[in-house]
């Protein structure tokens, strides 16, 4: 089985592969050769190890996104500036190859000046989930270890803020002292909309709320699968009402991890907004697909 | 020089003793045997490595605070309810020893039920601030990892509040993506107090402001020394706009390490509120010296 082109979503700590064909995936691999692991000159053989086998006799396309073009990565593809559209397949950037029989493209990352923003993967993810619903008008939010909102109009993604919520679940539950009180990996629906709730409506208690987990942990008998569904609740209720004025009133699609964005609608439900989803693997696909398109077009 | 009795700080990480007379502190020694890294049946031996050169013929009293009187300590201590005084020398604990030379008693924490929240040793710095100020009405805040506001009437601790601050501070600087614009020593006040300003203006924006920092490094040429100095005003901001009702239109008191309640009392100046300070050293010296002197008296 040979790859037409091979879509490529290379993030800090994963490297996925797509062979592509006209009728979509054919086959698809991974490989803990993230980029926060990888020195410069390690790119190239860690995506032919994973790759090769899909390689035909001419030149196969790989277009790929996410840290992988960041200035640490392979090679850099420099941010650009919103409001732009997602993702420009001509305005990716070409990266130097010693393998004649790649040629390999990364897709450049967004910047906002004010508010000082940043995304890199996102912005495929984005332009994936317009083509898979085209004419999106809306907000478009990417829960994750760096949750993303994004204003969409006119095919544009015309401001976006990141807020720090899924590094923050992981610090507090992995690292803080919270952890002696979530062992384990049960889970407690119940005890997640009481956090969005509390998160919510006095997101500026959160430093106070979260030290209460543990002490409800101590004296009030609060059990491992309660606080840690709690402090999910409680951080993504914070994320919530500071970005209320992306959700209000306004359509709103979901792209991220199945459990995670599972999360996000439960709680923007409770706010009477009906969430879209979308896979955020879909979609990065999409968008790939959506530049190959493009550039198989162009070149005819 | 032999101790007529000896104070103990005795927290997670840390172990000090004070050797100490009628005229105050004799001598000191620390070391790193932190109630953390203790098994059981190594407090004793620890305690009596450090202290052993002050004890005489007779059995000298030993009073200890903090950590080492949680249930994962050396004995457990349970927490006396509020409000009540922060410290009641008839009510502290009794330890059982293998050595006649030692009585050691630990000082109980204190809990409050609703909001559910708990102290170790501050309960005993804050015993020692009124010693130092007697007839004290007001607010006492604690800065540290972990910082307490503690609302004082009639020599009682009426009601606290623990705001998970110090902890955020030290795990977003060294273990979250923000550590990459953070290394370095230095400090930048004019970027603490635009920290402060941000956190307590919106403090609801906590988790988006803190990946601003990340993005100003990358996009606006923000400096490790200001990132740092940012991030420190950004949580403490966000605390003090919980804490608000603490604060306001009070007598406040700070104890802690020097360089922390500095940063507090800046902050808390562009509020028009001039906190006193105590370093929270001289405050456990006192309120251990003021339950000796109780128990001596007792014993007369």
């Amino acid at each position: 089985m040979k790859a037409d082109w091979i879509a490529v979503d290379w993030g800090t700590t994963h490297l996925r592969a797509f062979a592509m064909g006209p009728e979509g995936v054919r086959a698809e691999a991974s490989s803990a050769d993230g980029m926060g692991a990888l020195q410069p000159a390690a790119f190239e053989p860690a995506l032919i190890r994973l790759i090769e086998p899909w390689l035909g006799h001419g030149v196969t396309p790989v277009l790929a996104c996410g840290m992988v073009g960041s200035r640490q990565g392979w090679h850099e593809a420099p941010y650009r500036q919103v409001p732009c559209r997602p993702l420009e397949p001509g305005q990716m950037v070409h990266v130097p190859l010693r393998d004649p029989r790649l040629a390999v493209q990364i897709v450049p990352g967004l910047k906002q000046s004010k508010p000082a923003d940043v995304m890199r993967g996102e912005e495929t993810q984005i332009a994936g989930a317009l083509a898979l619903y085209p004419g999106f008008d809306g907000t478009i939010c990417l829960p994750g270890t760096h949750s993303k909102w994004a204003q969409i109009s006119a095919g544009e993604v015309v401001s976006f803020q990141t807020y720090l919520t899924g590094e923050m679940f992981a610090l507090l539950g992995t690292q803080s002292v919270l952890r002696h009180g979530m062992a384990g990996e049960g889970w407690d629906e119940a005890a997640f909309d009481a956090g969005v709730a509390k998160g919510m409506s006095r997101p500026e208690w959160l430093l106070a709320n979260l030290f209460r987990l543990r002490a409800e942990g101590l004296i009030a008998d609060l059990g491992p699968d309660a606080a840690r569904a709690q402090l999910s609740g409680l951080l993504i209720g914070a994320e919530l009402a500071a970005a209320r004025v992306y959700w209000l009133g306004t359509r709103v699609l979901l792209v991220g991890a199945p459990g995670l964005i599972a999360l996000y609608a439960r709680a923007l439900a409770t706010q009477a907004v009906t969430a879209e989803v979308l896979a955020a693997r879909d979609c990065t696909i999409a968008g790939l697909a959506f530049a190959a398109g493009v550039l198989a077009k162009a070149a005819e």
